[in-house]
């Protein structure tokens, strides 16, 4: 009898959304199966999910980590592979439904094209993939007939609020931001808060990369971007509203004035297991239920543009179109790691990108017609805001 | 060539919602077409809406009427009809898409089941056909393939929160309520409450059956009773939270802890529009925008049924089943229609639909497989709240 189990294979399956999915699989074993994991370095986590698992291909990051892998597995090993062709190889393996696409950064974006060509539903968590390639992403799905399931809290509650409307009747998409840990901080003391300060989120618990994007405000931006290509919606269509509760994750405004929203805790198990069972809807009893009278207040307000410059540049680079999202999303890594690093000061940020930009403007335009000019842009981007930077700190010396 | 606009027939062309009705028809005019009109009493504007709209028939209340509209409008005349049949002439008119079933009260029954035997779709805001005879008009429509699209703010909000969505996956419906213009009074003074008082309504402005009916949260009672049938949804998996700003008209939570809520300023001419248009969306852009960052804050509180013991009574009736909501809603009627005339007192409200309740629970059953059963039950009760009411009064003489 054929398995009639829905086959998910996971790219990042050791990372956060990995194992939120990993747990739901489990808890769902009539429902799904494991068909890949790629995994990075993290090994020894690797071992106990193919014990759990039994998949039929693992990843790894390092050649050496899979040779020690197969070895050590031994003859009921599944087949073990590495490196970028190995995240291929997992996006693409055989009996595959649904790949999660759960990886962080620009890495993600080959495999989870793969994935789409084999016409393959991706459960979409790696923003950069649209951020950076948004337009080829949704033409490449279109022609696949691959359905990109958003994981992002924010725009699965989009997709959601989408389900049963027509994209003509759509006026406005707006996101909700939490607004971070300096919602309220006054622009002076804004310049000089530590990496400490800003890795206190209020409401969700994430990397140190996204926590920071998160106080810059530079996080809604990409899913400003994201958004933009996941339900091709147009720039000036898409809001931001900063809702510091964190129950409303998205509002689709229609044409006739309704706005449907979606509310959920946030837990991320929500919007995981809607993109691995859609269109199928799972009973997750066992989680807390909202209750909006114990939650009592609901509170939105516009975001400060003054004082999160990140977010305007956002809407500037997908203004601007072609690869300048992926400058953009470049220089934000680049200065969020020497931030982390204690290297430049929390304003620093928005100019180190403001630069690439400006600078990018000015440079023989890389085209943005195949993944590899996105990602020469990409690369061209970090060199840039790394010589910014380090003539910032020269200037300050 | 064939008129490919909707033919409309309005039941209650001259009320609230029959005049918004005919307002977007006005404005949506190679969409729509008005197939006929049923007015009550109001002759002169229901001659205008015939001006205006050349419909093939019309109805009033008075024979008289009719014959004196005939002769006043001469040989270009529509077809004039009256009565009890009238509505059902207008609900059954051929030509007719959808049925504006904006009646009040029982007399709406008898031509919106017409309407839905002849298998067109009902946009309902007559909300005493679905509470005195939900489960009946739920049968049928199911029998003759009408579809019914609720106007009601509350259920034209949860008939979208479920579009594209599987009943099996839902887990709760929650209607949102005002609380009226006593929301936060103390018990001690609310008994007192004048006529004046609870005419004075928060947010909506409405007639002034209804406008008590929100202020004793007997409308939400109503609204619950029409819930369970227009939605098929469980008496238990249905509730109410408060919601003072009236900007989320109603939640539904799904299986994975989702919870779609829609929103929209207070304004029928939407749910009326949805409901008229339905599967399309009309483009409302004159209309001003729900905007959250203006709006700032939204609160959620547990209704309480100590203070409104209305709600609690039309659970109650729904649980009892068969025909306690139609004899809850007669009880009601007329208590109603004694507080208005300063005959009792607010705090009655609730014990005279009590003790009818009481009553007929312990009466010989009328059976509820028919109309005619219904409107006896409906009848009975009316005849046990006013013999009630008048005890009450020589009680405290």
């Amino acid at each position: 009898m054929a398995d009639s189990r829905k086959g998910i294979s996971l790219l990042g399956s050791t990372g956060s959304i990995g194992t939120t999915a990993l747990d739901l699989i489990a808890r769902f074993e009539n429902r799904f199966r494991v068909v890949a994991l790629a995994a990075g370095r993290r090994i020894d986590d690797l071992k106990q999910q193919i014990e759990q698992f039994a998949p039929d291909v693992v990843s790894v990051a390092d050649p050496r980590d899979a040779a020690e892998l197969a070895r050590a597995l031994g003859p009921r090993a599944p087949r073990v592979v590495s490196g970028d062709e190995g995240l291929v190889a997992v996006a693409t393996a055989p009996g595959t439904d649904v790949v999660l696409a759960g990886l962080v950064g620009a890495l993600g974006l080959a495999p989870t094209l793969a994935a789409i060509d084999a016409g393959f539903d991706v459960a979409l968590a790696n923003k950069e993939v649209m951020v950076v390639a948004g337009e080829l992403v949704r033409r490449r799905a279109a022609r696949s007939g691959a359905r990109l399931l958003p994981v992002d809290s924010e725009h699965n509650a989009v997709f959601q609020a989408l389900q049963g409307r027509r994209e003509a009747d759509v006026r406005r998409v707006v996101l909700t931001a939490s607004g971070g840990p300096f919602r309220t901080m006054p622009a002076a003391e804004l310049a000089a808060v530590t990496p400490e300060q800003a890795l206190r989120h209020p409401t969700w618990e994430m990397g140190a990369k996204i926590t920071i994007d998160s106080a810059t405000l530079m996080n809604k931006g990409l899913e400003v971007i994201e958004a933009r290509w996941l339900f091709d919606i147009e720039p000036s269509d898409i809001g931001v509203v900063v809702h510091p509760q964190s129950i409303v994750h998205a509002l689709v405004e229609y044409r006739d004035g309704t706005v449907i929203s979606v509310m959920a805790l946030p837990d991320m198990t929500i919007p995981v297991g809607f993109a691995l069972a859609y269109p199928d809807v799972l009973d997750l009893g066992y989680l807390p239920r909202l209750d909006l009278a114990t939650t009592g207040t609901l509170t939105f307000e516009e975001p400060d543009l003054g004082r999160f410059p990140c977010l305007g540049l956002a809407f500037d680079a997908l203004n601007a179109g072609g690869a300048m999202p992926a400058v953009l999303n470049a220089a934000n890594e680049v200065a969020v790691g020497r931030f982390l690093a204690r290297e430049i000061r929390f304003g620093d940020i928005p100019r180190i990108i403001q630069s690439a930009m400006q600078a990018y403007r000015a440079a023989p335009r890389i085209d943005c017609e195949s993944v590899a000019e996105l990602l020469a842009a990409d690369a061209w981007a970090r060199d840039h805001a790394a010589a910014f930077e380090t003539r910032l700190q020269a200037a300050r010396a």
